[in-house]
């Protein structure tokens, strides 16, 4: 590389550290991109693997085919061991120090069980592909020994999945689940029936979908009990063990818990030695950088940007998109510190999906649930899709799956 | 189910039992069929998942799917422990006994390191999904480290693959690695000479592709050839270890190598108590039962079947194929031994694929080489994958890798 250069490197190849690096595509740099995995993943999809409706390789696509004409970015696939903010550099394992005169953090988060990590091995959150296949594993088995049980009349232990979180992953989850479950699995399965497969969903506060209108958390309430699921609202997780959860008046029974309920940014942010909000995401400036550094920005989950009304914007992949653009415009320009407008979020809606035909979706004060919004849902999650082959196999995927109710994706390895 | 009819019980979901199964689709029978895994593979494709050419998902096709609208049959997955003989029960883990009026047994066969064990550790094989994906986990992080040593000149070490064996599946494996290391996936490993990735096949006999005429394995050679693979004819492999693969003259340093040389029956066919050949494979009677029993069956890889010249067939999947329709025809007519013609593999042609536009072929005395056989391989593949989806979706991903050169499941989980 050119050692008059800018270095750049970005930690994270998510939506923020796609969208910075793919907006730098011209910019005179030398950037190195870090992620820790081989390929970049589309996380608003991952509930699909992990209810086998598709494959890993649907939703997840190389970082180096991505940037394969790109000539200026470096592709380093390694884990990052701390920032050494005084050197300069990212230490990553295996690998010499990677350099840099300005660094983009887009770490992102993992679920978190508030502090019990040990409820963990028992409920288990989706983040990853390694999550999502994981949890499909548990899932299919589940149902396999549920039939064995009900062929041999051993027991008539019901088969109960309890989500844990009733946000828009937990939402996704149990509407996928009550789908899958109770709609396309159950005709393979001639022992058990119907009633045996139950999905709950637990959500500590008064509705589901909180950051929604009321309105629109109830019709999410709604279709989500018209495809089957319980919805248990005000319940708060007390303890969850091998047995089944706790919640504040009753004990659930079961073995397969799953973890929606909240994230914690990467544990790498305390190396950066600046304050972090409580879960653990940095409190940025309003041009996305650390108190004290102008080149050192941070964005996506791991960031704690407040919008005008003082509320801390998060989770959401436009919003780590348009940080990854603000900021690749602020490097691509040199722009110093005080001459930086501050960074803006631009909302153009809110989506999130229960099932076949049932969505909701906020756009300002316009709302709307049912087909609509589902049409819209999948519109935008395709458009998103990065590259043609898989938006190809997603949409054919889910136009089988709509036809014939046999999800693609059902292996156990 | 009903206990007057007669209870058929099929050991393996491969060509075999899969096609006996169907084959008894409207037998009034009680079939119960068992498989360790919860689905069909495809495992003449299987090395196209070793090289992230296809996902696990495109060749693999849950059992429950395949049975669903079949009103006669069970599945169950679940790991059988042994066959009793003479309580006519397949024994089943964590399952009750199964009972048989006739056994159909399809358990396959895994790859053999002739009687070294130890090497499989450091030269797996290529027999299941799971084998599969972690081929290709392997090739994968494979490239990233040398990738990793060229970016940072810590090293200079070719990237060299060993494939031990020179039948099909190792000629269709060293091609697709030819294809996929050397010409899909250097653009993306900037930093990667072309020179510094090897592939070598290494075969103890005169020829590659022994069971084809010789001038078509001569062919199969110079294609190989061409895309680059170094064949190594008349070398046995004496030893196996974690720094490389010593033959009989040289030795070659690698942590690549990969098991295509030999097979070894299911070792659940000893609680037979029958003869088994070398192979671990059981000498079947012209009716493809056991020396003692008339309604105990053995067929696909499991069985050593004789020609009318006296060959042993096994390991085709047509062969297969055609055992478990003709099994199938015997048991649903009742037909006792004494009246049964005796079982004739009726030999439709052979292919083998080396890579794109390549592929060899043989019908009797008709050989065909090049672009033609191998549009025929692909046609015969595609037209063998079970299910409409799977069609579409391999046809997909070809077209697509044709045109791209972008391979299309490259991810390491």
């Amino acid at each position: 590389m050119d050692p008059k250069r800018m270095r750049v490197v970005i930690i994270g190849g998510g939506f923020g550290g796609l969208a910075a690096a793919e907006a730098l595509r011209k910019a005179d740099l030398d950037i190195t991109l870090i992620d820790r995995t081989n390929h970049h993943l589309f996380q608003p999809l991952l509930y699909q693997v992990a209810t086998a409706a598709l494959s890993p390789g649907d939703i997840a696509w190389p970082l180096r085919t991505i940037f394969r004409s790109q000539s200026n970015i470096r592709v380093v696939m390694g884990e990052v061991q701390g920032i050494d903010r005084a050197a300069r550099q990212v230490q990553v394992t295996d690998y010499p120090p990677v350099s840099y005169d300005a660094l983009i953090v887009a770490v992102g988060s993992r679920h978190a069980h508030f502090s019990r990590p040990e409820w963990e091995d028992h409920a288990p959150g989706l983040k990853t592909l390694v999550d999502a296949v994981a949890l499909r594993t548990r899932m299919l088995l589940a149902f396999e020994e549920a039939e064995r049980r009900a062929a041999t009349s051993t027991g008539t232990t019901p088969l109960t999945f309890v989500i844990v979180g009733g946000g828009p992953t937990g939402v996704e989850l149990a509407g996928a689940m009550a789908e899958i479950g109770r709609n396309a699995m159950l005709p393979d399965f001639p022992f058990l029936q119907r009633q045996a497969v139950r999905i709950l969903l637990v959500e500590a506060g008064s509705r589901v979908l909180s950051g929604f209108p009321p309105d629109l958390s109830a019709n999410a309430q709604s279709a989500l009990e018209s495809m089957g699921v319980t919805v248990l609202l005000n319940q708060r997780v007390r303890d969850v063990g091998p047995k089944g959860v706790s919640l504040d008046g009753q004990f659930i029974e079961t073995g397969h818990v799953i973890w929606a309920a909240g994230n914690r940014a990467s544990p790498l942010l305390s190396s950066l030695n600046v304050p972090l909000d409580p879960a653990g995401r940095v409190f940025v400036r309003p041009d996305l950088t650390v108190p004290d550094d102008e080149w050192l920005f941070v964005i996506g989950d791991a960031a704690a940007v407040q919008d005008a009304q003082g509320h801390v914007l998060s989770g959401l992949a436009p919003l780590a998109m348009q940080e990854g653009r603000y900021v690749a415009a602020v490097i691509a320009a040199r722009t110093m510190s005080g001459r930086r407008a501050a960074f803006r979020y631009v909302d153009r809606g809110t989506l999130a999906t229960i099932g076949r035909a049932k969505a909701v979706a906020q756009f300002g004060s316009v709302h709307v649930s049912g087909l609509w919004a589902w049409l819209l849902w999948c519109t935008v999650h395709i458009f998103f899709l990065i590259g043609f082959r898989n938006r190809f196999r997603v949409v054919s995927e889910w136009i089988w799956y709509y036809v014939t109710f046999k999800p693609g994706a059902r292996l156990i390895d």
